[in-house]
């Protein structure tokens, strides 16, 4: 049997609330979808529903711009409530241009809006209008869904919270890590030798990344959507003590800031 | 059953010589794998087994550097007979530092060195150093890989052909489409809704780039390297004029450069 991967979305996931209990939901899910873990799994699961479930939920008529948020709404033709909450998320405004805003967030993704989601956010009963952040700390999200399944199951697993970014250079948006636990993101080849013994050029391979991206082509972002997705056969470097933050490139070794 | 891709590389995969025909190594492969084609399948293959199978390798004692190379050479302490090619390879250089060179290829792919890879490739009988440059044409390439296989199979597929690429922000390399044939690398969600009615905010997704980048867990970069990867139940738009040029980002339009 040639070497291979399956990667299997959970159907049926239902739409999560604040303070729900998102790993009993994905323990309920693969139950119905008669799946059950195994050591060597990795469980990918969309921040969005991460973040609702810790009521990262904001009605963006409770903000109050500063002034930095209406300038940078008259620079940008963006809602000045909605850039506020940029601001607070953000580190640093990176670029901007009309309609866009690419900030470096407190955790270090550079990204539009700082991810700050309005899709698949729905309106509150007032008909007001909610967005959503990214969990207050995706690898701790990670490990808590980690060990409640591992406890649950007692397979041995590594679990991923993703989200969807766009990049410089390339058309189209793709699924990224931004949460680990029980994985090592980046996977070192330092040192190994290639099919003829050269020391290996391209040594480090974002491995979560790579995870993430494949997860990401049956999440979905419509109707359809499938949040927490299973996949299993993959190798990668187990770790106890990984953090999504290593995929971060430090500002002064990056030729693109 | 809930929706589901594998992803299989071939095993035993031969070392591919300039002049093979490489179509012809593909389907015994998958023959030799136990595996027949579906429609809708897509089929992953890395360009360092395309490039060889092209005659894309050049043996540095043959490059006379040229002065630019030269500067360049001095300015990064890197081969200046490799700098020759990244230079002739290139559009542009786009950024340089010691030991790093980022340029901008002519299909216009930014990465480093223009592509062009030092590691898995075989020493000559004279003992001396060769490189090997990107398929000339990767899309023609995807297409030509793609029509000998539906004429082989009657099974109407894609055909990805991928490299790894550092990118700005993230550590660590990823798989990317360098070339395509058959499928749409950009999904435009545009006008589609999310699950609760706004219209979304992530409206293109790089498909190709998700798809190669999964294919990409299983290649590898060393001895165990599999170059052709299926994948089987990913959804796709389907696109007989697809270009992997969709990919790349007009100039204009990036904030990065």
């Amino acid at each position: 049997m040639p070497a291979h991967i399956t990667i299997t979305a959970l159907d049926g996931f239902p739409l999560v609330q604040p303070g729900d209990d998102l790993p009993a939901l994905i323990l309920d899910a693969l139950a119905a979808n008669s799946l059950t873990l195994q050591d060597g799994d990795v469980l990918v699961v969309a921040h969005k529903v991460v973040s609702k479930a810790e009521g990262r939920l904001i009605r963006l008529a409770d903000v109050v711009p500063s002034p930095e948020a209406d300038a940078l709404a008259r620079e940008t033709g963006k809602d000045p409530r909605f850039l506020e909450l940029v601001l607070r998320e953000s580190r640093e405004i990176v670029r901007t241009r009309p309609g866009l805003v690419i900030a470096e967030h407190r955790h270090g993704w550079i990204c539009a809006n700082a991810a700050i989601d309005r899709s698949n956010v729905q309106q509150g009963d007032d008909g007001d209008d909610y967005v959503l952040l990214l969990p207050k700390d995706p690898d701790a999200s990670a490990r808590m869904i980690r060990q409640r399944l591992q406890e649950a199951t007692g397979a041995t697993i590594a679990v991923i919270i993703n989200d969807t970014h766009g990049r410089p250079f390339r058309i189209g948006a793709m699924g990224v890590a931004i949460g680990v636990a029980g994985l090592a993101p980046v996977s070192d080849l330092r040192g190994e030798k290639d099919l003829f013994g050269y020391t290996m050029q391209t040594s480090e391979i974002a491995t979560a990344d790579e995870l993430a991206a494949a997860a990401s082509l049956l999440q979905g972002q419509t109707a359809q959507g499938r949040p927490v997705v299973l996949i299993r056969g993959a190798h990668y470097q187990p770790d106890e003590q990984a953090t999504a933050r290593q995929l971060v490139r430090p500002r002064e070794l990056d030729l693109f800031r």
